[in-house]
């Protein structure tokens, strides 16, 4: 397969994605009558980290490794205002037959070492091509507008190279993780009581 | 089917279309190194506007009897640059194996009798939705830009009460129906032979 | 002058203020190396909205008074990442000579009695339009995400009937008020730590 | 001045009379009520554009001889459906105060030696931009959709290197625009007759 082709058809999962998102944003907006997506957005892995991924793995540096042996090439990141809605967003995406739940990680309920949460959904979708089927994998993040702001900062530290002053940020990094997750049980909680009244 | 279901299967359904003509787009322009398409839009037939059909046609003014009788209650647009393209632009679409051809009706070789020039595609495309499949029917509409000017002058001419005054200038629109086919062979000639240089 | 020359004039006022927050997000996103806005959006208030507001304040309720007594009926919001940026977006703004700055509220220092924190400032702004120079008043509102996502629940409070139940829930989404905004100075702090390693 | 400082003015530059289009296309599409516009898009010269096109004319290559010598370092494109359209929208841009006519070229009535057709209209307007004012040069083309189709064939013609070959090919192009101005003008007077029906 081409390069020109992988990218073509990448774009065109992310669409479908991007597509399937939107309806459910419109029809869970309207069933609770509030906003429930803030963004949603799509991204194909550059050449370049791809190569740097395959190498950190010790594995071959070429697109059929890539496409067999990593899930996250093609991604799509949905933020929502609410955590409950995280999971309502997963269930009505993955209930969808033409999406194959690969892999759910929910690094919510278990946030990675550094505090990072999200919920992720390994899938596999069938993509309609020229005269050809395919399956493309996607790596589908759900996450709270409150976990995305954390990660800018996650992301910024990623890139240091002094390694102890950045663990030493990336412990109190860790400790707000925990706030936010916090705030945003409290918010939903405060909605559902407001929803009430 | 509720109302809100339907409308949100069919803009669904258009985001699917748009997003397949966006890719077929980005590899026409790639292969051929020029500007395919200039715009691509969908829009769903209005209530007032399927009431209005049915009647005419006298049939039962609801939706079970539109979604059954009426091809073109989704409807997508595509308005290209060159005759040729209109054709690879539905020769791709229709061989996708997603995408099934009911009907192809090509009123640029014959062209309506009011001088009306497009190539329809009738297509059903399936639609995964909530836990179920579903197919939507949808008429896709392909066109040069020339053939799409001269549509805006018919268009505004179909909403005219004085009906003989709107034959006789309807003939005329007629006439330059057929100038605008003429001229649109000839800006293709022309552009082979650029391409041949 | 005319309703429809109005909701013009204020739609033109609305996107000059856009164009120059794109600019300074993209003039600081270089400065600073790091992402700015997160989103930036314009309304004009409805008519039913400005009836409302005026008859509450006692005043003659036409578009005249509305011009001369309100002072948001063109709004703009600029959504940011972090609580400096918010001062430096508000400094940027006010330095531009073709922008008079009104008066200024400082409710992120001093927020308003239910916790709603927003920096805003009252501008006018000339407009050139037809053959004529006018001036349009506009409050921007400039916040930060955690600001943001805090005013959403403020905002589902305010229709609610029974008063004293939202009373209740108000005192408590008045707590999470100032826990945002020391969220907001501890995540801007660890970004200042981050950048200097 | 630097280069981040003059792309950025640019672009302001743009946004403004990108806006100020979207509002006389709203203006005109109400009076009118018929489309106006088709599309309104904004580019900046290339610095590789900009050197080839001074080194052409004997000049120094660099920005300040460019900014003093070139009028279209800043493009705006304005394509809207009918003939008197285009001078109807440069009448109503040329009479706002703050934009300041310099030259006007009308090569519809007079067409280039190519056949180009298109009004352009060389204007200043002024950019508040952080403490300063300064004002920034524009070329504006107004076309029909007729015209801004031949101009597609005419660019591809630009770049090729059989002179002698690309001359005749040429010629016919030339007689293209003949019958595309003929065309334009018998599309208006139809359009005359149907809004008097």
């Amino acid at each position: 397969m081409q390069k020109d082709q992988y990218m073509l058809q990448a774009q065109y999962a992310i669409s479908i994605l991007e597509a399937k998102a939107k309806i459910i944003d419109e029809q869970m907006s309207m069933k609770y009558n509030r906003e429930i997506m803030r963004s949603v957005s799509g991204r194909v892995k550059t050449p370049e980290s791809i190569y740097a991924k395959l190498m950190r793995k010790g594995l071959e540096p070429n697109l059929k490794t890539a496409c067999e042996k990593l899930n996250d090439l093609i991604g799509v990141r949905i933020v929502c205002l609410f955590l409950d809605d995280v999971y309502k967003i997963a269930e009505i995406l993955t209930e969808q037959k033409d999406i194959e739940l690969v892999r759910k990680k929910d690094y919510i309920s278990k946030p990675k070492k550094n505090g990072y949460m999200s919920l992720h959904l390994i899938v596999d979708i069938p993509i309609y091509f020229d005269q050809n089927k395919s399956t493309k994998r996607v790596e589908i993040q759900i996450r709270t507008i409150a976990m995305d702001f954390w990660s800018v900062l996650d992301y910024q530290l990623l890139y240091k190279k002094d390694v102890s002053a950045a663990e030493k940020v990336g412990k109190e990094l860790k400790k707000y993780s925990e706030e936010i997750a916090d705030l945003d049980r409290k918010m939903q909680k405060l909605r559902n009581k407001i929803e009430k009244i």
